[in-house]
């Protein structure tokens, strides 16, 4: 038994704590318990931050979504041919799943058990349709191959860019760094692995 | 309460019952009662059949290593060049997965904390390290780009195409058929999105 320690948590620091236990445990197998051991401090002083596990829940995918939605916004994402918007969220999404590893992890393993669940993935549907919007567009203007469906390939990008979350270890001896990775999916994605 | 019904399974049917409740609730939090109630026989007459759960999670992520490992040995897994054989690899193990739905997203689930969970994770590197040999060998023939690392590659490609367990949903309304997916899967793979 460890004693608890004095509550020096800030919002985003208790945030980091409680992501890493529901990625570790599945947020329906979290409970409040286990957030105050990982924490260190009681469930009151966790109570002293935010009403409860759901709240903790929201912060955090909230926080991923924010970075996804984020490159949407920026001008590389709206500008010049559809295409090339393309693999600028391609590579800029890829950059913010591993700046947010955790949050987009999280955010990737929810399963709509909860209100917040359900917007939450509500908000990657949303995210995935903007991308599949672009697929679209680039299709029609003649850049991307039309004999593959836009659904199907749409699944198949994002199912390359969120496998990351599965083996990706930033500290892991050997680490390529996110710009690496995101050079490597958008190379594979958009020319292939052929010479 | 449902009655228990008279144990008509065979060693297959029963594994496919199994099979559905491990994805379901997960391997460890599955228990002897849960595959009772699932199959609606007694826990006796489930022992009949085999000695536990670990000796179904064997049989079902067996089978899936077992369809795997299979394409390796097919000719187009062995002959021409090696981008032939990749092309090929990948192609089948979209089918075999898609074929083997259930048994592969277990297999692709398991954890590592049982000896049958560590043993179905050797196997399954072990096939990783088969077709990154393929990547590496089809680069030194000089049909496959340099510019992207070759464990970064496979990390991405198999990424891609284990990702298909998330989404794909045989009954499902408009379903492509797995000659589809894998055909998405190799344009993507190998030539790109782009045009």
């Amino acid at each position: 038994m460890t004693m608890p320690k004095r509550d020096t948590y800030t919002p985003d620091s208790l945030l980091a704590v409680a992501v890493e236990v529901f990625n570790e445990r599945g947020y329906d197998g979290t409970s409040m318990e286990h957030l105050s051991r990982a924490a260190g401090i009681s469930k009151s002083s966790i109570y002293h931050h935010v009403r409860g596990k759901e709240e903790l829940l929201h912060r955090a995918v909230g926080r991923a979504l924010e970075g996804l939605f984020g490159v949407l916004e920026e001008p590389g994402a709206r500008e010049g041919r559809a295409i090339e918007q393309l693999e600028y969220v391609t590579r800029r999404t890829t950059e913010v799943l591993i700046a947010e590893l955790p949050y987009v992890t999280l955010l990737l393993r929810v399963r709509g058990n909860t209100k917040t669940e359900r917007w939450a993935m509500e908000r990657r549907r949303e995210f995935d349709q903007r991308v599949s919007g672009l697929l679209k567009a680039a299709v029609a203007e003649g850049d991307l191959r039309a004999d593959v469906d836009v659904r199907l390939a749409t699944r198949l990008l994002f199912g390359m860019i969120n496998s990351i979350v599965e083996w990706y270890r930033p500290n892991a001896r050997g680490a390529v760094d996110g710009e690496q990775v995101a050079d490597a999916v958008v190379r594979l994605a958009f020319d292939g692995l052929r010479t």
